[in-house]
């Protein structure tokens, strides 16, 4: 038995996307139905839709920033409750034996964990996302949403949140560090706001200073354009950690070279084309070079906290269905401040 | 005023060594008069004479593996007395003001340090090195030599082995860690045998076998040959850290993919040309690619006492200056097992 639920989704790597239906799987014991109020739209959205990092299977729904209201939950289910606000990321299920699962840390399940949408569920299905009006997830990957956070602003926290989140925090982030945050889109903001909130001196690095005011507004001490050498002439061995929120490749030995002795370059959007770094550049100063996906449960739940004390938001435009291909179009061009959420009510 | 020691130096990036004089310094208040025992060849000693680090003045001395005694100390001078055991590294000066000096990190000065050959001294003359009967250093870059280490074996430690004790201590090598060394020359052997001697697990990861037994005896858990692909297929995501000794470029993607979760691969060696990784591959793992430096004053005098401690010594071959040609042929062609000492004696 299934349930037939609305959703969006696309036909192929080519086709626009369109209304369609697919099937919730019946409540497992472990399970959690969600009626589903907002979804954002990532970036990854589009590169997984358009094949851009794999053949995938279609009809394809993506969406892996979903929040919502619990409907009903498996018979054996003690997190949540009905009525509970919640959300989820970008994982859906993980081994839940393996040394990195027993940390937390599900993104890294040695075992390869399951993505919230065209991931292999264990049942062999493949994953369906949140642009839908519902979904049902395992209990252990539906997080709880605090009160005081806004649920039309959440959903780009259970990825764009905990991407930046987990790096800052793993990294140290915090008084006394100087943290530079490459690229001002849908996790750069995010991570700004972080940053600041964790009480670390932040620095923007963006093409060009279009977005300054909007940077300072979020809590930067500075925001230099790319585009400008003296950037790079100015700022040498300067940051503890720089994170590059970039998918397109950088010039990597220039940013390395702001890195301060012991400092780390993070990568979290990823760059299809190799990298390339002068090794003295990393000896010299002690430095390195990192990459960093986005958050295991308990970081994920730890970020939902901590921006709900220190009133860390996303900057959203709420959109309804009808207007999601316009919206990546948007994104593509970069023409966003700074996150599109879905209203999940026009899923019909 | 200065005197005048026998040495052994070039007068060119192409002409083979030869015996020369030098000048050291009168004592200032702080400075150390070594009469040398033992210099060890490093390959930066071969690259830097031969100008394949960067253009250097001529006629150069070097050595940065130094160990003699005390003969005579500066009017302020209160760390050593005539007659102790000591030695110097990679080197002799730094600021002594800035946030690496002060935590004893001087290989990473801010203002940049004074190598102990080949670098420009506060009074402005190129600093001269190790292949001599006598050297002036300041007493904060002079190490105290303990007594349960030989003097004609030590020599080695103060470049290979703080080279590789100071990443394997700021990575957290020890009891359930996993270390890998790739190349098992002058640096690699000296990795081994701390590696183990911290209580990692650990791997030596050579072209081929041909020094396997050498590997297991100075401590190695494992021994692999990288010229076999079941190397790379058998121990995907295994390691918690790599430290590469070898100056070559390597394949980083296939090693980094031998990278556990959280693993990091350290670069030691330097190689000129640009490193090159799939993003995706730290990413999915969070792994990190970073360099290190010997180590500073704090690391060195550490490493001394903990390989007194340990019974941990390199394996050295004794010969005199006018071997020291020779010698340079055989560490080029890798025909050395495992490391060059002079004896001072020699120089006349």
């Amino acid at each position: 038995m299934t349930t037939t639920v609305n959703a969006y989704g696309a036909i192929s790597a080519t086709d626009p996307l369109e209304p369609m239906t697919i099937e919730r799987r019946d409540l497992r014991p472990h399970d959690v139905l969600i009626d589903i109020d907002y979804a954002g739209i990532c970036h990854s959205d589009i590169h997984t839709l358009r094949g851009e990092w794999g053949e995938i299977a279609y009809p394809q729904v993506v969406g892996h920033e979903i929040v919502g209201h619990v409907a009903a939950v498996g018979s054996e289910v003690t997190k949540h409750k009905v009525g509970d606000r919640v959300g989820v990321g970008c994982e859906s299920g993980s081994c839940g034996q393996c040394e990195q699962c027993a940390k937390g840390e599900e993104v890294y399940c040695l075992k390869g964990n399951i993505q919230t949408y065209a991931g292999v569920d264990v049942d062999g299905t493949i994953t369906q996302g949140g642009y839908s009006q519902a979904t049902v997830i395992d209990e252990r990957f539906v997080l709880s949403v605090p009160e005081a956070l806004p649920l039309e602003k959440v959903a780009p926290l259970l990825c764009a949140g905990v991407t930046l989140y987990a790096p800052l925090k793993h990294w140290n982030a915090g008084p006394g560090t100087k943290v530079a945050i490459i690229g001002m889109g849908g996790l750069g903001h995010v991570g700004v706001k972080l940053a600041h909130a964790l009480g670390a001196e932040v620095t923007v690095l963006s093409r060009t200073l279009a977005k300054k005011d909007d940077g300072l507004a979020f809590g930067a001490d500075h925001y230099f354009a790319t585009e400008d050498p003296a950037t790079f002439a100015d700022h040498q061995a300067e940051y503890d950690l720089i994170l590059s929120t970039v998918s397109a490749g950088i010039d990597y030995d220039a940013y390395v070279d702001l890195l301060a002795v012991d400092g780390t370059l993070v990568l979290l959007g990823a760059p299809t084309d190799a990298l390339s770094v002068t090794p003295m550049k990393l000896i010299s100063h002690r430095r390195s070079i990192a990459g960093s996906a986005n958050g295991g449960i308990v970081d994920t739940q730890e970020m939902l906290d901590f921006c709900a004390q220190h009133d860390v938001l996303p900057e959203t435009e709420l959109i309804a269905a009808d207007d999601i291909n316009a919206a990546y179009k948007r994104v593509v061009d970069s023409d966003v401040r700074y996150r599109f959420v879905i209203d999940a009510m026009t899923f019909g």
